[in-house]
């Protein structure tokens, strides 16, 4: 099969592996027919982090190939929602609601486990893993909104669930990539009075009003935190989501909380430093992390199906895979928040 | 009046200063009873960090001696818990549940306000600030619990409250001063299963065996890391209360919580590295800081009266305004866990 290889740095091209099959009773795999670029794949691809070499991507909606004799919540020909990790469901952290924390599991497209953008992938432990979505013949805009289930939904959905948004909040995002994009989204699931989006760019500014953001702020540091108090009376938001994960972004966050809240943060973080003077003398909390994806997909899910949300809108670039290179360069040079990549048919 | 007065380092005397009175329609004057030394005291005398010249102490009960004319909770006469902090009860802050942040409030004991270590204090917005409690004939011990109620056990009762602890919990201590011996007693109240406090002192060891704790254990550091995994079969304690503020105690807290759980935080920061990366990729949250004391106290005060708390037990060194100098040395040479101040009588 085709798959997308992780070379090094800067090298990211389409290479050949063996068609996967089913090694285990409880794998099943699965045909590949969206996947997509993360934020988090552009820190390899700069050198910035490090990486496995071999097959990439951790986001993907398919369809169910064959199953292990194990398998019985899905089946051949259902069109299914990979999170971005697989999870055994048994372990301690799975049954504590922590799947993307499985003591078994592990991330597609790292370690040489197959990723996301290929033609197909072996899927561990396929039950307690792949959300089996009902229904079939779903418009682009609806598989696409599916595929953004995969991860980025739902880690804007955790920045947001962290912080504890609650109806009426005044809420505060920073970050305007496609996962701050989402936690605008999420922030106005959870009743959100206001949302404020820091963005500098036009077409993601335009996004997060149409996914809800009643402010759009174009100031960075000090003048992002000095405008927002001032929107607050002083007071600072009810919840401030940190969606980068650097040293700026996490020191905007905490200066812009409200007494009492919580940060709610899902970046990867770089040189990022907690401010532990704030967190105990103004009572301000830290919470996040990686997304127990697993735990949110079928909370969701309906929202997409039946259009209330649209997370698909974040990807602004389309292609298949012999332009996965493209598909990199367009977001690593900014000139797409998120690039989709068409690999197979559904049923 | 005699009061304890902070000259520098390693300096506290006693003194005198004029009389408290009513300065304003809102406040109270109150005669104290009992006051004590708090840990936090200790790090000004050390010279660890700065504190303003003049009376200090910022626990205390005492008798309501005089009350301006707006003041309606409490009455000349009235037995009154006061909260280490003043608050007016009506800001953003106050309203949200962090009378400790209040935004026109201040601490007893600084910057010039009268001090706990006195015969008297202004209290300024005495209806928001005091808790009166009912009845009299109070014996020294459960006068001595009031006390607690100061700070220290509302102090523990928020680390256990931040990390969120449920019934059945496991639960470790890291700190075994007066707060962490009563964050035992709050993880107690709230029905952890197992409590695990760390301690190689014997007294103190004793005393949080007598407040609730089911494991005790001596070692620091990577060796603590290392037994509580063990006692809790690799997974870490449900929540991990940190009760001194050193950047050891947080690197400690954040090693044994299990994915997914919160470290409760109050002791105020010294050096303190929160680990980003675990909070980040094992979804640990950090939350705490400068206890809501005027919350608690109306929630604690009947288990104090009933005596089904007795967080009064932490005083194991007593004298009284002459012995002052003795009290903090009792402390910082750490002979005694804290030590009480018999100031004036009740009614």
């Amino acid at each position: 099969m085709r798959v997308t290889l992780f070379g090094g740095p800067g090298d990211v091209a389409l290479g050949e592996r063996p068609d996967p099959a089913v090694q285990e009773p409880t794998d099943a795999v699965v045909r590949v027919v969206l996947s997509c670029v993360c934020g988090s794949d552009l820190w390899y691809y700069r050198g910035e982090s490090p990486h496995a070499l071999g097959p990439i991507g951790h986001e993907l909606i398919g369809v169910v190939d064959a199953v292990g004799s194990y398998v019985h919540n899905v089946r051949t020909g259902d069109l299914v929602v990979a999170p971005f990790t697989f999870c055994d469901g048994t372990c301690a952290s799975c049954l504590a609601g922590w799947p993307s924390n499985c003591l078994n599991g592990g991330s597609f497209g790292n370690h040489g486990v197959d990723g996301g953008q290929g033609e197909a992938v072996r899927v561990p432990f396929a039950d307690a893993t792949l959300v089996r979505v009902p229904g079939c013949g779903y418009s682009p805009e609806t598989l696409a909104s599916l595929l953004a289930l995969s991860d980025v939904m739902c880690t804007g959905y955790h920045a947001a669930v962290s912080a504890g948004v609650r109806p009426g909040d005044t809420v505060a995002v920073v970050g305007d990539g496609a996962v701050g994009l989402c936690a605008v989204i999420a922030a106005k699931r959870l009743a959100a009075g206001r949302i404020i989006s820091l963005s500098r760019n036009p077409a993601r500014q335009a996004l997060a009003r149409e996914f809800g953001a009643t402010d759009v702020l174009a100031e960075r540091g000090q003048e992002a935190t000095a405008r927002i108090l001032e929107l607050t009376r002083g007071v600072g938001v009810d919840a401030a989501l940190e969606c980068v994960g650097t040293g700026q972004s996490m020191a905007t966050a905490f200066s812009i909380a409200r007494v009492g809240s919580v940060v709610g943060a899902i970046g990867a973080p770089h040189d990022v430093v907690v401010p532990i003077d704030t967190v105990i003398f103004r009572n301000i909390g830290l919470r996040g992390g990686v997304s127990p994806v697993r735990r949110y997909i079928p909370e969701l899910l309906p929202d997409v199906l039946n259009g209330t949300i649209n997370p698909g809108r974040v990807f602004d670039y389309t292609t298949d895979l012999d332009g996965v290179v493209n598909a990199y360069d367009a977001m690593n040079e900014r000139r797409a928040i998120k690039s989709l990549l068409r690999i197979g048919t559904t049923p």
